[in-house]
């Protein structure tokens, strides 16, 4: 992967005037229970209309595909977020939109994209990808990848130049890595713009793969049965060469925290900053409890808040008995 | 009470300017599960950094008085987000400040003031103003209202102000009434810049003063034992003769809800817009779902969201047996 195919700031800027009044311009949240050292501001992505950052790359992806070619519509296949973004992103330019879904989906899930005015394509496992193609065959549509996709990178890096203007002294962002697309466009805008910030990525424990490559230096795969085992939905996926590409530039680091600490971070959301977010959209919080970063700003991202009604109120009520050792 | 007594635009104005960048600038949040005929927009106050709207008024009006009166302090009397609000802004402006408060007052919200660096002064019950005015007396301070006052009203206004710069073609706006300083403030802004919007106050059933105040023409006392029973302890208050002038000069109406009604408020908000909102905070979405409002777009103001956390986790396990009853 050579540099020149890299994203730039000035594709991210293009995003950003794409993508103006459609999706919402999250500020940064002070906090006043964080370690005065390294004063932490959130950016609270759960507050987009679909809960997720999402939005901001399907929204940049659709609105790049040339208009004839967008006439015949969208195919994604995702069991989560990006779902809903795509749904969503298509009602906004007026088009069909396909999306493949696992069987086991939760209801509350496809009903949420169905409600978005998307045709959801339920499939067997390991399935989607192939479902997908043939949708994209038969209809002329075009696929829009979860990550793997400049313009998809450049949407969610549009978060990325918020932060930048709204702290251009920060000195830490920590932002959680699943396929790496939010990290790859946070980090590029944000290291353009502000250099002396450092970029940490922030990965379960026990879906560490992104940890794993940037040491070996290249990408270390990892079984996806070792990757489900996170209660971090969001976070099971690895980066791609092109996200990799981009990690392996902007990051300094990948901090990693167990389950139980990700629980934890749920609970100081709600009961101190009163958001709701997603066991995935939380890890940048137990990343900053866990690690002693360089003093200083410090941003984390919460990614999203689409979490199950009945495993936030399990988690609210608190730590199980013994649940402090799980994930170490 | 005369019109001249009223606060104006022009106070508004001259609040948002001393606020700036020392409050955190709310966005209007979009939600995909309103009624289309009346979609819904929510104004989260709740991520103040205290939690609460409050300190809105708080920091105008410390920011008022006059810089070697300021010197020797202030004083406030709340057992609820007032408190925290007047602590934070003395600390802004490196005073002092005692805050007197019941001595029933939960644990949690006397370190939260203590916390930005205030004394607190526990009093018995009906002692409160008896000790705040002795307090004043003392060190020369200058007492903060917690609505009664001018610059206090005129400070919740800023968020009017934003509400009209971010949706001028709103329709309604829904705001909670407890003592009335955040419904005259909003009101006022709103009602000079978008003169079409009709401004919502809403109350529990259970504390409905205002409402039975507006139909009278003039306030309706309610005993303080009937408000208590309210879950919405930040609506226990009854407005003072300032803030029912602006009340009568700016409501369209004051819209009531029951007990249960607010309970699933709090769910809703928690589980479809991921944000924790105290339930007085939410009485607003209460009122949204049960009157019929004139079409058009409309705003929320999700005014608090420091709720217990025991009483959270109540909340959200979902209606008790028979609790649908309550408070009708």
């Amino acid at each position: 992967m050579t540099t020149a195919s890299l994203v730039t700031l000035d594709d991210i800027r293009a995003a950003a005037h794409r993508l103006r009044g459609a999706v919402v311009r999250t500020p940064l949240l002070p906090t006043d229970w964080s370690d005065p050292a390294r004063p932490l501001w959130i950016k609270p992505e759960s507050l987009q209309v679909i809960g997720a950052f999402k939005v901001r790359g399907a929204l940049n992806a659709v609105g790049r595909i040339d208009a004839a070619v967008r006439s015949r519509g969208v195919v994604a296949y995702s069991s989560g977020n990006h779902a809903q973004a795509v749904a969503y992103a298509a009602a906004t330019f007026g088009i069909d939109a396909h999306i493949v879904m696992p069987q086991e989906t939760p209801d509350i899930k496809v009903r949420k994209t169905r409600e978005h005015g998307a045709k959801v394509v339920l499939c067997g496992a390991g399935q989607r990808e192939a479902v997908a193609a043939e949708l994209v065959e038969q209809t002329g549509a075009t696929l829009v990848p979860p990550f793997d996709h400049p313009d998809v990178i450049a949407g969610q890096g549009t978060a990325g130049l918020e932060i930048a203007e709204d702290m251009p002294e920060v000195a830490n962002v920590l932002i959680p890595v699943s396929g790496g697309g939010l990290a790859s466009g946070i980090g590029t805008a944000v290291k353009a713009l502000c250099p002396q910030a450092q970029i940490f990525g922030v990965e379960p424990e026990l879906a560490a793969d992104t940890a794993a490559g940037l040491r070996a230096g290249h990408r270390v795969p990892m079984p996806i049965a070792e990757r489900n085992r996170t209660i971090a939905d969001g976070l099971r996926s690895e980066p791609s060469a092109l996200t990799f590409a981009h990690l392996q530039r902007v990051l300094t680091d990948v901090l990693t925290v167990s389950e139980e600490e990700i629980r934890s971070a749920v609970r100081e959301l709600a009961f101190k900053a009163h958001l709701v977010s997603e066991p995935s959209g939380a890890v940048a919080l137990a990343a900053y409890r866990r690690h002693t970063l360089p003093p200083g700003p410090t941003v984390m991202v919460l990614s999203g808040g689409n979490v199950e009604p009945g495993m936030l109120r399990e988690i609210l009520a608190g730590p199980s008995a013994g649940a402090e050792h799980q994930g170490h």
